[in-house]
């Protein structure tokens, strides 16, 4: 749901300055005023001006800092008030989860509820979410977080100007409008839900909260992700941004074709690299049964450890066709870095080697070995992202909080 | 060669409003400066003094101007200037190229020499384009076309900061400098010799001269472009711009693997779309021996006509091949649209159903048949895309001819 801007009492100019010294706090957590002053190219009586306003509107408040290497007294510094947040929410094949992302970038709460959704109406599921996000809102409260936006994400082509859920293939989901529900997650919120696709909310959390956070060096900021979920998701990050096509549905990388001659996909393709590198693919290819994924996952991980061939062999094809893939997206986009999320990030020991015997033999040279990374985010990834994308709505509409 | 903008006598906004009118006569072809006014939101006082500064450097005429539909006498149109052009010039494995394109789009000269350029070494080559190169200058000359700039284009990555041609495995060159040899080109001209990737510039002048034209009705401004040589080369089309990646080498589609245990291929990986659908693999495939390119491609649309199978079944496979790459690019890039040039427009008959039948089995849905279409711009579409980028560079920075 997107509210539109309002004009309010505050100028075009006064709005660009405000969000540059958001953007800096955003960047480097934390930065005193005079430092802000150094980055935005403002004076230092702008930022002390637009900080005041800030602090009014509840968004940013003051802290000591000291810092290594520097003399003197500790200045101070404003950070982000962690007493904001946004709610993020997620929909998956085979769970339903919450949590609560104050503006430091901190899960303050989290909840994850197992479930096969996959064999369940959407009308269903909602008002699982809606309790679920009931309990996330309540957390916060009792935590002194105000939620004032959030977003919800799914594994699926989203139209995020009408707030529909074009196709989600592993849940058996097309066309559903989800306006409604979007406001039932966060009733009376100032800023709204807002949708996004699960594997590019996951992507952009690596990108703020992982392998692209300025705290880890700001190694990646041109990168494919992929998300091992049920199905294969995927983001394309470009300049530090998500790049989603002509028509907003960039990044699918798991129906790619790694293999012509292989089997039917549910995306009505064949040889689709979730067909081989997808939880149920490699559950499949190991002859791991049963009801939950979340024991089959921990026994194709025992299975791993004890050196079990058939899920060492099941792992290592879907590493070998994460390459392929990876080798033929590398050669279209340019793109030299690869961070792997989700269930892959889980099987890292296992997958990382075949991946890159497989990049060495498809496309030898063009993603160097230390450029590819695993995310350290595990499930919450996805919420975060989505999550993050709120904060960062909000920020970006601040003068509609300075009266 | 680039040359570093002289600030000259002109403001930072006149040269922004010079570019505002050029757009619109690149654009539209021709306009009056009424129109030009009412497009670009400058005042006609304003488009008039443009215009004079634009006539007085030579860079547009006046031209008189009849529309259907409109009453009272004939306007007096501006049409970019006829007399002014710039120089293509291309190396390819198999053939050198040169070109003059005057800057209303139209080649006036054009000569093709066939050669094999993988056995030569680089000064061999260019000492024989050098000379092709002055009879196109002699040509333009002849016709009172003064040349401003030109370009070249190579089938290889090249680094256009520094002009170097970093890797051109069909040739079997790489690491080459080629700032003298660009600057021997066109010797002394005011805006020098840019350097480019064929496909690359191939895909330009089919958003400038073809399917992307606005006479062509505007039809694909998001498109990926496959330009089949002896090798496959590509470019991506998105928003009516080339997307070059973060390292400016994106589009390299003729590299995507799309079997994996495809054989190996120049680039050192496996399985690549050149190995099925580029010239040497189709006339291998098709069983067609003979030295030049030429012959066999005549001998290749014989049997075609003839419905030899052997020939059939090869055009196919290619079509088959192209088919999983522009899936897997598609899915990707969520690029809606397909151009196809080179060989793989001459073979069109053959390689359009074989392409179709592969896409709606890959990748239903995703790309209209529509959107489907091949080039009609032939042999010297990249070395236009060369010269075009030159006539916009010298156009981009009109405000030096301005005295």
């Amino acid at each position: 749901m997107r509210a539109t801007p309002s004009p309010g009492r505050v100028g075009d100019v006064r709005r660009q300055n405000l969000a540059l010294i958001l953007t800096g706090l955003l960047s480097n957590g934390q930065a005193t005023r005079a430092q802000l002053a150094a980055e935005s190219g403002l004076t230092k009586a702008s930022v002390s001006s637009l900080v005041a306003d800030l602090i009014d509107a509840g968004l940013v408040q003051e802290s000591s800092v000291t810092r290594d290497g520097e003399r003197g007294r500790p200045g101070t510094g404003i950070i982000l008030n962690p007493a904001r947040g946004a709610l993020g929410a997620e929909i998956n094949v085979d769970y339903l989860a919450v949590g609560v992302l104050d503006f430091t970038g901190q899960l303050r709460f989290h909840e994850t509820l197992e479930r096969h959704n996959r064999a369940s109406r959407p009308g269903e599921v909602f008002t699982l979410l809606v309790t679920m996000a009931r309990r996330a809102a309540d957390a916060a409260q009792a935590a002194g977080i105000e939620l004032l936006g959030g977003g919800l994400t799914v594994p699926g082509l989203v139209d995020t100007e009408r707030d529909v859920l074009i196709n989600a293939p592993n849940l058996g989901w097309a066309g559903v409008g989800l306006s409604a529900e979007l406001q039932k997650l966060l009733p009376g919120s100032r800023f709204g839900v807002t949708l996004s696709n699960e594997a590019n909310s996951a992507a952009l959390a690596e990108l703020w909260f992982g392998h692209g956070a300025m705290f880890h060096g700001a190694r990646f900021k041109d990168y494919l992700y992929l998300s091992g979920e049920v199905g294969v998701g995927g983001g394309l990050v470009i300049g530090s941004e998500l790049f989603a096509g002509p028509h907003g549905h960039a990044g699918e990388i798991g129906h790619m074709v790694v293999h012509p001659d292989g089997p039917r996909c549910t995306c009505g393709g064949h040889g689709c690299l979730e067909k081989f590198a997808g939880q149920h693919a490699i559950f499949l290819a190991a002859g791991i049964g049963g009801e939950s994924t979340v024991a089959q996952t921990a026994h194709l991980l025992r299975s791993l450890a004890e050196g079990n061939v058939r899920a060492t062999a099941a792992v290592e094809q879907a590493g070998h066709y994460l390459g392929v893939a990876v080798a033929s997206a590398a050669r279209l986009t340019n793109v030299p870095a690869v961070v792997l999320g989700g269930h892959f990030a889980v099987l890292e020991p296992w997958l990382g080697p075949a991946l890159r015997r497989s990049l060495a033999n498809y496309a030898p040279g063009l993603i160097p070995d230390g450029n590819i990374a695993f995310s350290r985010l595990r499930e919450p990834a996805a919420l975060m992202g989505a999550a993050g994308s709120s904060v960062r709505n909000v920020l970006g509409r601040s003068y509609e909080l300075i009266s």
